[in-house]
């Protein structure tokens, strides 16, 4: 293992860390809120430490895969402890274990909340909260690798182990590059989404907030009723934003490149569509004759906002879907599970993974027919190769692993089934909002500390695709070797 | 596809069952039931149109895997269709749909009901309903087999497609003694149980219908509180005897060819104790403080008898674990998941497969640190065949598939998620009871005429591990190839 490197990286994450949060430190200076000096004094001395600590660069500054897990998983551990400070520091949140869980619910864009009432934070704080998502949804890795130079393959290992999905796309041959694009992208939406809600009539702050939590597909809300106030064409340009950071972010660069067939051609992204507008279907129908709602646009707006906040894992809502038939409320879970398209910001198991999954089973039913034809699964028309379904199924099991887990230990706190189940499916999702005492008006707050770690476990697991996560728990990790 | 071979073949289970309705007629003499005469017609009609069918042989007997899937598939739907004429005709259950939800649960022995009243029945309408499970528990096609004539491996076909786990085990190069073997030993076994519960005092009648539900690994009570009123003494034999049906009867054999030193070495058996040990310790100690049970031996008894009857998927209860803490219903849910051994008479995914899956993440993470070196997962100290990794892998995506799904279908019904979840686990894994209105004192009668026809194809998908009734439903089965 190379320490000296993982010690240089984490230096360099809470450097960054202290530069993101000077961003709380101007909005303290508009809204005058005296929590912002917290924030300026935990900026300086992140700057400080970490800077000392990362002015000696490695001498081997190679990473070997495992390196890149590990390194990846301690740096989002340390970048939430460190985090969650802030919160403790003004009062806010003052015990540790409950401002970590929020903070870990912020960077890694899951959204749920320790808090019954957001509206009594100060500014300064909620826009930290929101902007942990934006930090948190194309990942803080990825961020500092355009800023330290690269030596065999290192970086690839470091975006690997920090991005979602079961293969990462490099839209050139430079990692670098591709980080700078990415982050390009990511930008130029963000941007794209404030003007539009501003246009709405949005509130600048409520704007600036809203669109970080979307673009990360968090779901801090900076309203007790998260975004149920908001305009109608308000909610619709959240919805249709939501939908569009949860895309596979190669589309979006193909169309950059002028590639419209290679992009529309995405199998995964032709799923992520179909499944939506079913959901979204399916749902209206469901929820028409509950008496929720009137007419059909605003059926209609309340089934496309929570199809699309559930399914990105965003998590905000407009509504109290906890109150939906059953038949709708189980779809939701389902799309919990299933969750956003692998290189978005978005949790979940990722649609590419579930189609590949689908298609196993259609190569199992025709294996028993032709014993003796090995007949590979396609995706986009090219085979997957073999080491990529192995480690998919090897992250299918450690998904359904830790869930169960999970499920398990929560359990001990005695609340319902349904509370625990839809608890650690929006945790280990990064969703926010579950059902029953965790649905959308409710909170995580009554959990014990216990649970809260767990679940504070499950959301970093599920930001990171569990790996590595599961690497710095696995003992022989830290044998030589 | 051969499909004079399936007709053949449909002919013979048709026999069968007739041969088999003979028992319940002779219960109907002993008690002089007056529904005797419909089991003793249907017999008659059933040995005399399968037998004119069956007179015939076909020509070619060979069955391509493919065929022995869709003609077990086949079989197991034909078995139930008539085995539930008599509840219609004798007019104890009225509804064909209701008769047919039953009957299934008998074969596959899952032993949910939708009757309120068990005691309602006649004996000899007890009788048929217990006696499925012991039909069921160790195949019907295996019974078969051990009379119909062996062309080119057909016999391996069928066996492969009835026999519950990822690799059928061969006792010796014969099938056809195999099932031999395999049918003496369980019937050994249930006469054992017979004797034992007379022993400790149960009425004759009960000894012989709790005796086939516990080898079945079935769960049909015939008193209302399923085993809640037997003696600690006979509770405790068949927590003993479900525990024993559950073990894999390739366990049995070594020990009956004395090799007691290999039986010992089977991972999966070790594996199935420890987690039986753990889940009685956690849920005596959970229970305790509820004040429901009075004394250590009350509690250990009332979660030993639970969890061997839950992880086996038999379905006896001794008492309402609907009343548990939630931590224990967890647990249940979980046992309910895993279920029994391969090559045993119990449901679920099976241990070893758990097993497996399990080793499959450890190897993940294992290939992040060398990512050029292929570790192959070992069971039992050998390798696990490539085929074999993938068929288990398709067989799990497909569990979880038709998991979600049914639960989607079912949720129309509009019961609370709880009911739903494990009302399809209940079915899926072939146990019986689920948790809320499914729990021990309830049952699926509540349900629409949909969704016990969901539950119903769940209850047979779990039997035959999924891929025979897939295969009935996959469109390109049926085309000539």
């Amino acid at each position: 293992m190379n320490y000296s490197m993982i010690r240089f990286i984490l230096a360099w994450v809470l450097k960054v860390e202290g530069v993101l949060m000077l961003l709380p430190c101007i909005i303290s200076l508009i809204y005058r809120d005296p929590e912002g000096k917290v924030y300026l004094l935990l900026a300086l001395a992140a700057m400080l430490v970490g800077g000392l600590i990362s002015a000696r660069r490695p001498k081997n500054m190679e990473l070997y895969p495992k390196d890149g897990f590990v390194a990846v998983g301690l740096s989002w551990v340390l970048l939430s402890a460190y985090g969650a400070l802030p919160f403790v520091f003004t009062g806010e949140i003052p015990s540790y274990v409950d401002a970590f869980f929020e903070i870990v619910s912020g960077f890694t864009t899951t959204g749920s909340s320790i808090l019954s009432d957001v509206e009594a934070l100060s500014h300064t704080t909620l826009l930290w909260r929101s902007f942990s998502h934006w930090v948190g949804g194309m990942g803080v890795l990825v961020f500092i690798l355009m800023m330290i130079p690269s030596q065999n393959g290192s970086h690839m290992n470091l975006m690997k182990a920090e991005s979602p999905g079961p293969e990462v796309s490099k839209f050139v041959p430079k990692v670098r590059n591709t980080a700078r694009i990415l982050y390009r992208l990511y930008l130029i939406m963000t941007v794209v989404q404030i003007v539009l809600l501003l246009a709405a009539g949005m509130y600048w702050f409520d704007a600036l907030c809203i669109s970080f939590g979307t673009a990360g597909t968090g779901g801090f809300g900076i309203l007790n009723s998260s975004c149920g106030s908001y305009t109608p064409a308000q909610q619709w340009i959240i919805t249709v934003f939501m939908i569009a950071f949860g895309v596979n972010f190669s589309f979006y660069y193909l169309l950059k490149i002028r590639r419209p067939k290679d992009a529309f051609k995405m199998e995964e992204v032709r799923y992520y569509i179909i499944i939506i507008l079913l959901a979204i279907g399916v749902i209206a129908w469901n929820i028409s004759g509950s008496g929720m709602y009137h007419g059909v646009e605003e059926t209609v707006r309340a089934s496309a906002f929570q199809v699309g906040s559930i399914i990105t894992t965003t998590g905000f809502s407009t509504t109290d879907f906890d109150m939906w038939p059953t038949l709708s409320k189980t779809i939701l879970v389902g799309l919990m599970v299933i969750g956003a398209c692998a290189g978005s910001t978005g949790g979940g198991i990722k649609v590419s993974r579930f189609v590949i999954c689908l298609k196993s089973v259609k190569q199992a039913i025709y294996a028993i027919a032709h014993p003796r034809a090995v007949r590979k699964i396609r995706m986009d028309g090219h085979p997957v190769p073999e080491n990529i379904m192995r480690s998919l199924y090897g992250y299918m099991v450690a998904y359904f692993a830790i869930f169960a887990f999970s499920v398990l230990a929560v359990s001990v706190d005695n609340f319902s089934f349904e509370t625990n189940f839809t608890a650690v499916a929006a945790t280990l999702n990064n969703i926010g909002p579950g059902l029953a005492q965790v649905g959308p008006t409710q909170n995580f707050g009554g959990f014990s500390i216990f649970s809260k770690l767990v679940l504070s476990f499950d959301m970093l697991a599920g930001r990171l695709e569990l790996f590595p996560l599961l690497m710095i728990f696995y003992p022989k990790t830290w044998k030589n070797c």
